[in-house]
């Protein structure tokens, strides 16, 4: 166990290292840099979290971080909300938003199906999905989750709860990712992406 | 330019990414780890780091870090204050702590001569170690700086400014890490281990 020279710097330590994949060496080597700056830069630094915290607010419609009712995608009244695209978090939200190829909407379900870690439908965003397209005027949901068991499973549980009710739900395309080799995809990858293979004209089309 | 859904979490990306080695990928990682946690969770965290900065003192006689007036070597009456190891920062104090091989007491310099980051001996706390071994009782400065071009300008600068005191100057020694293999060690190295060889006995004894 280290020995720290003071109080203060084994609670910013603990403070920093509590953070996911920031060791205790880390934390250290960060710490040291905020004690180098200007008091008032720390209060800067500190503040923006608990602001953050304090003052965020969440879209009442698909979940998204908003700064006000309703986040920037669900308030942009160019946006296409008859198709909503069901993510697990904001990650996802900005890693599509990123590549300008969807005009929809967003529902943001807080996590993903994982025994492994306690989390069940109960805790995700699910009811209030049902809700929405229970109210209509929605013609599809695209389910993109990981391509991962989790993933397949959450997709399965919403692709069920939606059963009943007049909408498409369609799945993200698995398959080779763009610029890869075929070679090196690993066989389910490959698989899939055969069972799953499209028309080469709506290839071109885009 | 990454597109953030709210003002609050591109402060809070922005305040953590300003830690050196964590890119706008990561911060947005960690900061969204803080979003999930409590209020009162962000607010400990924070503040962890605000009542450090603010209420942190610095060791009178060493520069070192203390809750007090001097830090926990000063105080510690047990360490032998005729021998003074001057280090770069506090991590170098507690890498040589760990070894628990030293019992002398330590000089914080603050940072080492480095011309190409604008830091001159101004800068760092060499005066105040000039004034401590002018005051007598020190019989030995080890200089335990890196071994580097700034380390060696550093190692030299002080050197000579101990010129005309009463003081034993010695460095700490250079050469195979202990558990490297010979044929692996770089020629600066191992020429300098050579031309610093020991007698085989003073290395048994330890």
């Amino acid at each position: 166990m280290e020995q720290y020279p003071s109080k203060l710097i084994e609670d910013a330590v603990n403070a920093m290292s509590s953070l996911p994949g920031v060791g205790k060496r880390t934390a250290l080597r960060l710490v040291l840099n905020l004690l180098k700056r200007d008091p008032f830069e720390v209060e800067n630094f500190a503040s923006a979290f608990t602001r953050m915290r304090n003052e965020i607010k969440f879209c009442t419609q698909c979940h998204n971080i908003a700064d006000g009712d309703l986040c920037g995608v669900c308030s942009d009244t160019r946006r296409d909300t008859t198709i909503i695209c069901v993510v697990e978090n904001l990650r996802d939200v900005m890693a599509i938003e990123n590549t300008m190829s969807f005009r929809g909407v967003y529902h943001l379900l807080g996590g993903i199906i994982s025994p492994m870690d306690g989390i069940g439908p109960a805790d995700l965003n699910i009811e209030s999905l049902v809700r929405r397209i229970s109210a209509g005027h929605v013609n599809e949901v695209i389910l993109a989750l990981s391509a991962t068991m989790e993933g397949d499973t959450t997709n399965f549980y919403i692709f069920k709860k939606l059963g009943g009710l007049d909408v498409k739900v369609t799945t993200i395309a698995r398959g080779v990712p763009v610029g890869d080799e075929l070679e090196y995809t690993d066989e389910v990858t490959l698989g899939r992406s055969i069972a799953n293979r499209i028309m080469y004209e709506s290839n071109l089309a885009r």
